[in-house]
């Protein structure tokens, strides 16, 4: 089953099991030993109830928060870029990370905060050097990622360099859980959405992946030791506010929802800082 | 007194005051304390011995390994790029993280692995919305930092983003020791230096830093949370091997000092991999 995480109200982390809104705890499951091989995750107490409003991203919280830019074929063309010969890799830090249910905050200083739904990826295992063909031994799951991204501080600032505009603190929600390898076995043909305030604004498929899954869990192993826990945003479709016409950025109020297809809905409302 | 962190032989933790490659363990010193208020390191055994031939990084894993662009006015009109108007900002993965006395491995995938010497700034209090006026009480101390960097991975790539370049295993030493505020009052002018085997190749002050650090630390925590460890490496001086007629590239056994007047010497020695 799909999990999830949260803050009890006396302030510790929990497990459960996730499904329509619903919970199950699993007391045996921590930050420390999510990633151990176990047990599937089980459910010791059959009541279920409730999902808490606010949940915490669904898996420890990560030492990279990897991301892939232009990767789906149709948004690298609305963005009037090449598609690229090879990924294009930039980051975020985790404490822009969020869960279902919190606030996107908008920062004073951008007023052209924009939208991206994305399948996120969840790194199970270690990994260096390894190929594309033994890449997803080293995938635990997925999640939907939102890449929350304030375009006049990601581009025309001076070196390039899209970091800030991409990590204000709470521009990377994920979640509501994460579903296993297991649970998604074949993760390339599914669909991808975006909603801002009930109307669907990005709707594609993975399919549509310049670079697959294995090939940048292998390419980024070749740089870096991937470690349990670590996420990669594998990119987001076309329809993004920023390649309207007239462009659409996000206000206070808004509300998100990215949709994946097997995965769920991360939602989150835009508050104004 | 100056603190290193090094792993004992039965692997674990410890930190040390430091001094001229001689420590003195305090052993109520740990990760988990680090940055909390506390009388001033003290060492309860006063028998100095030889410092292990490999630290740590000095201070807890961070959260963010902030990196600062271009902010030596000499360096930026150097690799012929504009002066920028506001600081340049990208990040290291923190499994790039190495301390003094590890191997720095020249990965098989560049040919271009150059040098930087930086000044480190670790930071030792949450903070948000600081201004310049108080961005110095939430500095912890300073160190040596070596921003590796394989300049054929930073740059002519597609996107632009430098990250992949900055942030190969290994490319992140920093060491041997923090030195706190009140031990370096003042690192407005501090000589910072490289030498390449015994060569001193770079040799400037933080005096021609373009953004300052109570400036950069204020603009930072505009965009994100700062948390207790992170690392603000604050760019280098001129005199990187890329910029050399003919250019100058790290090449197995080659042994890189960052010096930075007040802290010590960071030194490391190059593996090709």
């Amino acid at each position: 089953m799909p999990t999830c995480r949260y803050l009890t109200e006396d302030g510790k982390i929990e497990y459960a099991t996730f499904s329509e809104g619903k919970i199950c705890p699993l007391p045996h499951l921590n930050d420390g030993n999510f990633f151990e091989p176990r047990v599937p995750a089980y459910s010791s107490d059959e009541t279920w109830r409730n999902a808490p409003p606010n949940l915490l991203p669904p898996t420890p919280t990560p030492e990279k928060v990897i991301c892939i830019g232009l990767n789906y074929r149709d948004h690298a063309i609305e963005t009037g870029s090449e598609i690229p010969s090879e990924p294009v890799v930039f980051s975020k830090f985790n404490t822009a990370l969020v869960g279902h249910g919190d606030t996107i905050r908008l920062p004073k200083v951008s007023a052209q905060v924009d939208y991206e739904a994305e399948l996120v990826v969840v790194i199970g295992k270690t990994a260096k050097h390894v190929s594309g063909a033994n890449a997803m031994d080293y995938v635990y799951g997925y999640s939907c990622g939102h890449d929350v991204s304030a375009r006049d501080w990601q581009k025309g600032r001076p070196g390039g360099q899209w970091l800030l505009g991409k990590t204000f603190d709470t521009f990377g929600p994920v979640g509501p859980c994460v579903v296993t390898c297991a649970e998604l076995p074949d993760a390339s043909n599914v669909n991808v959405r975006m909603k801002l305030n009930d109307e669907t604004v990005q709707n594609s498929t993975t399919a549509q992946l310049i670079f697959d899954i294995p090939t940048l869990v292998a390419h980024l192993s070749n740089i870096v030791t991937l470690k349990p826990g670590d996420l990669i945003f594998t990119g987001t479709p076309p329809g993004v506010g920023a390649a309207r016409n007239p462009p659409v950025f996000l206000k206070n109020g808004d509300v998100c929802s990215v949709e994946i297809e097997g995965i769920g809905a991360l939602t989150n409302r835009c508050e104004q800082e």
